[in-house]
């Protein structure tokens, strides 16, 4: 089984591909690609239609999309543990994530993830909107799940939500003393931790994403 | 159980949500709401945090966005046959559906749906390639599957991708041969036929879905 990812440093997308191997302890080979680089899209053209990242080679199978992924990996190696067991929290749980799979545009685009950086800027009315609304995601499930995950054990849903816990790092945004608790335990988790580890020997710029002044 | 909708004309995603229901006869009561009037706000902030159509209730589980609807529908009304039986192709299945969840956003914004109109308007480069891309897609479905539905039987897949079918013909876009002989099968399946009979009687407008000029 084979997982393409981007940059560490940067790829949100491929660190919540990526999660659910770490967590879990799946093995897969993983091949890293500098985003937008020519042996990106050369190696990526041969093995998914849309040439983006991640995507998972497993056999003659190919999935091009994290969600996509995250949902194939749990129902063939997992059992479906990575949703969490009560059918209303797995509801529950597909419903945010699948908010994040296709929202939180101001956010995403106006703090791009960027591991290795301390940054300062301002933020728009749709970013504060989008960073708003996640801290009352968390803060909800953390009135729930006091000291887990956002459904108490790990579940796609934390892969979702992994890359939003590293920028509020990098671009020192205070959120509600409940969602605190939340990102602090992403942070804290050994799979965050070697991902971060990994993504500060890169050295590779992407301009596109380096956003704000030092801070 | 309950679904609430937007307008048929143009709701995309309602559409895609609803379209598991038409097509299996699963019971739900089905409330439309005016796009975007103050009915939709007041109305949908009572059962979802995002105030967004589609949104499922089912007794005390509240689902929030299209592609969570499908799943959890599949799941717990439909024993997982709405995806494809045959794993590889679940798989991909998951990675067209994800793709169309997060992408196509020229397609998607330049070409609103608007079942009851025949427009046409000059596309940009971005909106040509989801064009090409989508058309590729189908195509290949088609070489496997020459009378069927993307996957043979009908699938979460064709859900997301019937709104494009619509679009097609709204502004009487070109396709391939094989991606035509999809998007017949789409328009000419009785849940689409019954959704434009609903969008038909529908006369509310709203602005920023009334693209391109009079064809």
């Amino acid at each position: 089984m084979q997982l393409f990812i981007g940059n560490q440093n940067y790829s949100t997308w491929s660190l919540r591909a990526w999660l659910i191997f770490a967590q879990y302890k799946i093995e897969a080979d993983i091949t890293k690609l500098q985003l937008f680089s020519d042996d990106f899209y050369n190696t990526l053209q041969t093995v998914t239609p849309t040439a983006k990242v991640p995507t998972l080679v497993d056999g003659d199978i190919h999935v091009w999309d994290s969600l996509a992924i995250l949902e194939y990996v749990n129902e063939t190696y997992l059992n479906g543990q990575a949703w969490p067991a009560i059918a209303k929290d797995k509801a529950h749980a597909r419903a945010i994530a699948a908010e994040m799979h296709s929202g939180f545009f101001d956010l995403r685009n106006e703090l791009p993830m960027n591991c290795r950086a301390k940054r300062k800027l301002d933020l728009s009315k749709g970013a504060l909107r989008d960073l708003a609304r996640i801290d009352e995601l968390w803060s909800q499930q953390v009135e729930q799940y006091p000291d887990g995950w956002l459904f108490g054990e790990w579940s796609i849903a934390d892969a979702m939500y992994a890359p939003v816990a590293l920028r509020v790092e990098t671009y020192g945004i205070k959120l509600s003393e409940k969602a605190t608790v939340y990102q602090q335990k992403v942070l804290n988790s050994s799979a965050i931790k070697q991902w971060l580890a990994e993504a500060s020997l890169e050295t590779d710029i992407v301009k596109e994403d380096e956003a704000g002044s030092p801070a």
